[in-house]
């Protein structure tokens, strides 16, 4: 899936929400626990439930991986169902990998071509190498770390002058990569006034921001800041959707929830 | 396990060999093909026959990912065979993970409870709270990123102005995380002659160094610039001993190849 699509989805359904299925096991609703795979069906329903009102959907690898080869069945189901049953949603693989070359074409075979994610999320960290094997996927999109949202983000990926952040060089030097058309960036929505400076060095590229809801970000700065000619964000919300509820009426408190922030989005993309 | 136990192994065996199980379908003795589970045979077969001369073994997650959850079967059975039969080898998952501290904690989860790994090897990008939730097993350790082995180390890792190194930045301010006493690093042997640099900042940490073998470097310039008291280096080597044979005698190929490293090794720790 190409971002022109991405485009025209978002303007068709009024909104640029993505939606974060970092499903646990202890905090989903306890009456799915007694069924053969609860994760799967939290994810069905919540999925049937909200699709008309996002465009994408965020799976977070780690959630799986914590059952094994299990909860890896579980992401494959998830993956599967939503491609065959809604393929005009945007999928993500937030799984942050990155390695050798060698190494990375065997993360790009799982991800893009095993599960079939539309994107994965990448790390920066060792350079261009270990980017260029999902990147040679031209109908893929590779969605790299800038500026994340967490605390620790101020260790390495800002510096006390911000002419020399890292986050910035990374986002630079990233555009010089072989297919780096390819490229989306993550970029931390509680750092909304970062925005400007990140669009001055990366006008057209397409922007995957977490950091809306359980981390505080506001939707409202985000856009104004991030929004460019092919809208070019995404704001994914994860915890404060689909955590909203947690009785057998958990999808209407989601559904609530995602509603709230898509009038938001569709009242903003009008304006 | 400890690096103190480590240490004693290294000793005891006269080696400080990691075996690296980048174990491809592809690349398998085409006889083993046949097998239910080609890759665990294969891995099986190799550690059975060649513990004795090795003091680690390295998982590379990908080789195991790109089979999906099949894959992380496989990885599973690999894991819990190792762990069973030779409980004194010391097992990496080499999986380069690292996210916000929730989802950090899933794959500590997933490494170290799940599949009862020894360490796992982690991207310093997202920094301290990223890392702290696998610092916090006080009988794992954790290796972050240091200086990779790789071309693309050279985009954001390494600066003109060598003072200005990132890769050293993070050695230092890891140094200053919490638990960071179960931090070891990954320093590619590519780059031996920066060992001397590494060495000055974390003079105590222990060293996993690849890239000796099919990535090139030399066994005893990374030797004499990494080793410290406790000894304090692991080198990987996998290709060139996994694959040096390809026919039903491929674990012979492999046997001679880790013997003489560890040959070499042997000298070098008796000099």
């Amino acid at each position: 899936m190409k971002t022109k699509f991405l485009k025209d989805q978002i303007i068709l359904k009024n909104s640029f929400l993505c939606l974060g299925l970092d499903s646990d096991i202890n905090k989903i609703p306890s009456h799915l626990l007694k069924e053969t795979d609860p994760i799967f069906l939290f994810n069905k329903l919540l999925i049937d439930e909200l699709n008309s009102l996002i465009v994408a959907v965020k799976i977070n690898t780690a959630f799986y991986e914590a059952n094994g080869s299990k909860g890896w069945e579980t992401l494959e189901k998830t993956i599967s169902y939503i491609n065959n049953t809604y393929p005009n949603l945007f999928t993500i693989a937030d799984a942050k990998r990155g390695d050798i070359g060698n190494t990375s074409d065997k993360y790009a075979q799982a991800f893009f071509k095993h599960m079939k994610f539309d994107s994965i999320t990448v790390s920066p960290y060792m350079g261009n190498d270990s980017i260029e094997p999902f990147l040679k996927y031209d109908e893929k999109h590779t969605i790299l770390l800038g500026l994340t949202s967490n605390e620790g983000s101020k260790d390495f990926q800002v510096s006390e002058d911000s002419e020399k952040d890292f986050y910035k060089k990374v986002l630079i030097k990233s555009q010089k990569w072989k297919n780096s058309k390819n490229l989306m960036y993550v970029v931390g929505a509680t750092k909304a006034s970062f925005l400007k400076d990140i669009r001055s060095i990366i006008p057209n590229s397409f922007l995957l921001i977490p950091g809306v809801g359980a981390q505080g970000g506001s939707l409202e700065e985000t856009y104004k800041n991030g929004v460019n000619n092919e809208i070019g964000i995404l704001v994914n919300s994860s915890r404060s959707i689909i955590y909203a509820g947690n009785g057998t009426d958990f999808v209407d408190y989601a559904y609530n929830e995602a509603k709230e922030l898509q009038n938001q989005m569709k009242k903003l993309l009008n304006d």
